[in-house]
């Protein structure tokens, strides 16, 4: 079943201890599309400027994601990251932001996409986030993610979306400031009762947690793996594994949810294997059933 | 199968955002001794000054935790400790401590005990823990605990001592500290390479991590639980219930391990629920299973 994605796209410069990645695609709808087109359909609903330097075609090739959604806007600039990880690869700093085309109008959801079931809403001001998901007629099941800035700054829009979207998807971080609870656990049940059903909350390199509003909770530690060169994207990857099993699954019932959480923690394994995009595009489904199967034997007693 | 553990034994104060608890038993020993013989019989080695307030017989009362080999030492004081958690019940701060009989001649091994198979040193200086395992005739299973004062201060001693145990089990700054790794897999593999063929990393909230030196590898969360009262004794109660269990068991295959494990993490998870060894008397066999199954459901996929 198609999944319908918004989010950014970017032009990231990332350094980590393992080295240096200028001027790269990045984006949470970017990383997500790809990590969800391992397995069911993408629509993908994003904008960039004039200036955008990434053949977004070419890159999703291979890979279902329809990019009619995608806005090439005349006269506007493409939102610009960079950032620094620290050695213990999980603490980071934003070095540098443009915003450009993100803090202009959101682009269309097209005509063809408005009968999306499921729906991921990345990132970004809770208002345009609703404006989004009001032009999707009947969602089943829609998730979305935010951050500190709008939890400080837009929280009456934020608590808004809350009441429309079955799943939040947060970092540890963030559950914790709009919770204000200190204790995870605490924190998500707090959430719960702001509208979501689920929620999930992401811990880095401490895995992830799921709660859910009838009383279900599922935790699960990250991919026991060495090799990490760049955790860029491992959260939009881990939610892109999640929904994409869920919309290919076209259930959300409890089983479901725990095998989801399952594949999002292995496709983010593979994205911070490398830098920018390379960890994801080099895999195939097959590769992330293998893996899923190492992590059950790793967690599973 | 008997399990010989020795370890200190405490005046512990301990202040947490939940309540303060002054002068109550603690110590490594005690933990440990709580939890192991909740699955098989204790041999305990420990030493107190003669001011020590606690009735120990009386604690273990209905435990098979065989005190023989505790002796209250004339003229002597016994080890005190006041720590501090802070808000996030995960950073400590010690506020005082009091070494005492701690830094004198070890306790002895009574003849007795001198024939166990299982065998946990709790942390305390590498030379004693060697002494102390020198006095065990032919043991076939021994883990070893240390922290960052010996990491730091006594590294070849500790290096001898990593030769000599088949399990060492450290948290997780301890296991970056001996090894100058900052990723924990990468750590416990080097580590690994020193002797021991099993490193078990203790992270907290954050779960547990196995590297053993075939190759294989377990990692578990954390019991998700919204009720931290106070965190003490949380590691030396997760290493009492996974030598506990290994003892019952009297085998360390992977799969007997990887259970080991999840009973240490479960009965952590009620050390941590009440101040000092409250959250440990209170519960039996049948409490510690229920939740076992518990963890399972909530882990699993």
């Amino acid at each position: 079943m198609p999944l319908l994605v918004t989010g950014s796209i970017g032009i990231d410069t990332v350094k980590t201890p393992h080295g240096i990645s200028e001027r790269c695609l990045g984006g949470s709808s970017i990383y997500f599309s790809m990590a969800a087109s391992l397995f069911s359909p993408v629509r993908f609903v994003g904008v960039v400027g004039e200036d955008c330097p990434f053949d977004l075609p070419d890159l999703f090739k291979g890979r279902d994601v329809d990019l009619r959604g995608l806005e090439i806007r005349s006269g506007s600039k493409t939102f610009v990251w960079h950032g620094t990880y620290h050695e213990n690869m999980n603490d980071r700093t934003t070095d540098h932001v443009e915003l450009n085309v993100l803090i202009e109008a959101p682009p269309k959801v097209p005509e063809v996409f408005q009968d999306s079931k499921f729906v991921f809403l990345a990132n970004t001001a809770p208002a345009l986030q609703m404006e989004l998901l009001g032009q999707i007629t009947s969602p089943t099941f829609v998730a979305a993610d935010t951050m500190d800035l709008w939890i400080t700054g837009n929280l009456p829009d934020l608590r808004e979306l809350l009441k429309k979207v079955h799943c939040l998807i947060v970092n540890d971080e963030e559950a914790k400031l709009l919770s204000g609870r200190l204790n995870l656990i605490e924190a998500a049940e707090a959430i719960l009762v702001m509208g979501p059903r689920i929620v999930i909350v992401k811990k880095g390199e401490a895995g992830s947690l799921m709660c859910l509003a009838d009383g279900n909770k599922f935790v699960l530690p990250a991919y026991p793996a060495a090799d990490v060169r760049d955790p860029t994207g491992a959260g939009d990857s881990f939610a892109g594994g999640l929904m994409g099993y869920l919309a290919q699954a076209r259930t959300t019932d409890f089983a479901t949810l725990k095998t989801a959480i399952a594949y999002g923690t292995v496709v983010a394994s593979f994205t911070i294997s490398d830098f920018s995009l390379a960890g994801l595009t080099a895999i195939t489904r097959k590769d992330i059933d293998h893996r899923l199967d190492l992590l059950r034997e790793f967690t599973c007693f």
